[in-house]
């Protein structure tokens, strides 16, 4: 069986260091491709040629929507290190939709001190939780969502009475039973839905820029997920994610900064 | 008079999108310029510049270690849009050192909604923080810190009698006066000292990635800091920043992707 994760971020190598992506319906939000799907889709021919396997960090500028269909992909390896090699990335469908910068290493080879402060979000497990057919429709709407099996925390603020603070957990997975890997955690990362949504759905948060780091890789089952929003300040704002895998660990942190606008 | 930290970042344009800079020694770290001093100097001339005045969102990529001395500013406009523009800058010293991404836009047009939930750390009274005649040697022997004032909370985790959650926050200026502005906030989003020096002093903190969201201009007068690290994990963390002015306006926020390695 092909997953429909792996089969929508398939590539096909074209030249030294290009690629022709076919960027996929099924994870659009409202006719736009979702941002952290393209970087999942630009990442993962990167990491199976470059010479260390994991995308550590990544930081990807959208400058255009993204449409769906044929688009290519144009690399640069940037700096070859002992411990990181820094890659530029671009996708283009006649004008260039996103670059981004982004550093691999090895995680296996990380040697260092360890020291956690921070954990997961208390969730009731997976079937106590909220899921499609309990959410608000302007959210199952959305293609994407049909892609990831997702159940938000009971508390989630669009269920609110009066405002909340902008800020959801829950657990996610993909809907068809695709354990997750590094790949995938960057459709994680920029996860639909926005946490500013609590403030109204009649809006559209275009994300200015997004960056993911890469902690662990994640074993098979569910993950956590955490995002907030403390700072919106005249429709700027940033998000900050959080995932950790089944076992607890945390593995992955994302951030953009994303603008509020009424919806066009 | 000339402060400090404008004639340690200006620029001398030799074409179009390229400038020669000057790095100055007084913004080392153990005879490494700090790679916040560093965005700021490839940053300020492309704010003179562009046609969109805020650097909005930078993420920046060390490849090597950079040098004192005259290095080259090469920058590339990527993309030219009404709200923002992005721009692709590398700092050159025979090879490629640092090479970053930003967006640039205007925070005066600004346009949406506000709500804010987080908020700046508590603290005593500058006078009554730890300055550079109560700090450990190992701290203030750093060239940079005689740059910045740093007036840090008592409860400092280098204080502690016991290794304590890496975290910290203060009090910074620019020790000559000079007013913060947005180009300067990149100095302070990328501080000395390091939260995880907390672990240990005899450590050595390359930064792999620095991402800095400018989110307001800020006023005149002290600007309160923290940083924090929840992850360190096989040596490498995250360093999250927020910076707020004198009037309690988040001015900016930073988060790094940093080894911690023994001192070589």
């Amino acid at each position: 069986m092909v997953f429909g994760f792996d089969r929508a971020t398939s590539a096909e190598r074209t030249g030294d260091g290009h690629w022709k992506l076919d960027i996929d319906a099924g994870w659009n939000i409202r006719s736009y491709p979702n941002g952290g799907y393209l970087v999942a889709s630009m990442i993962r021919p990167l990491m199976a040629e470059l010479d260390k396997p994991d995308p550590l960090t990544v930081s990807a500028h959208f400058l255009r929507p993204t449409s769906v269909g044929s688009a290519d992909l144009s690399t640069e390896v940037v700096k070859t290190g002992r411990t990181h090699t820094h890659v530029q990335a671009s996708l283009v469908q006649t004008t260039e939709r996103v670059r981004l910068l982004a550093a691999f290493g090895d995680l296996d080879a990380a040697d260092g001190p360890t020291l956690i402060s921070g954990e997961p979000p208390e969730l009731p497990p997976p079937d106590q939780c909220l899921g499609r057919g309990q959410l608000p429709r302007f959210l199952t709407s959305i293609e994407i969502t049909e892609q990831i099996d997702t159940r938000l925390a009971p508390d989630a603020p669009w269920l609110a009475t009066r405002p909340a603070a902008p800020s959801i957990s829950g657990w996610v997975r993909l809907a068809d039973g695709r354990p997750p890997d590094i790949a995938s955690l960057f459709v994680f990362a920029d996860p639909f839905p926005p946490a500013v949504l609590a403030l109204g759905p009649a809006q559209w948060v275009p994300t200015v820029e997004l960056t993911v780091h890469i902690r662990a890789r994640p074993t098979p089952g569910w993950l956590r997920v955490r995002f907030a929003t403390r700072y919106l300040v005249d429709g700027y704002h940033e998000q900050d994610g959080e995932l950790w895998d089944d076992k607890g660990v945390l593995v992955a942190q994302s951030r953009q900064l994303a603008m509020l606008r009424p919806r066009v």
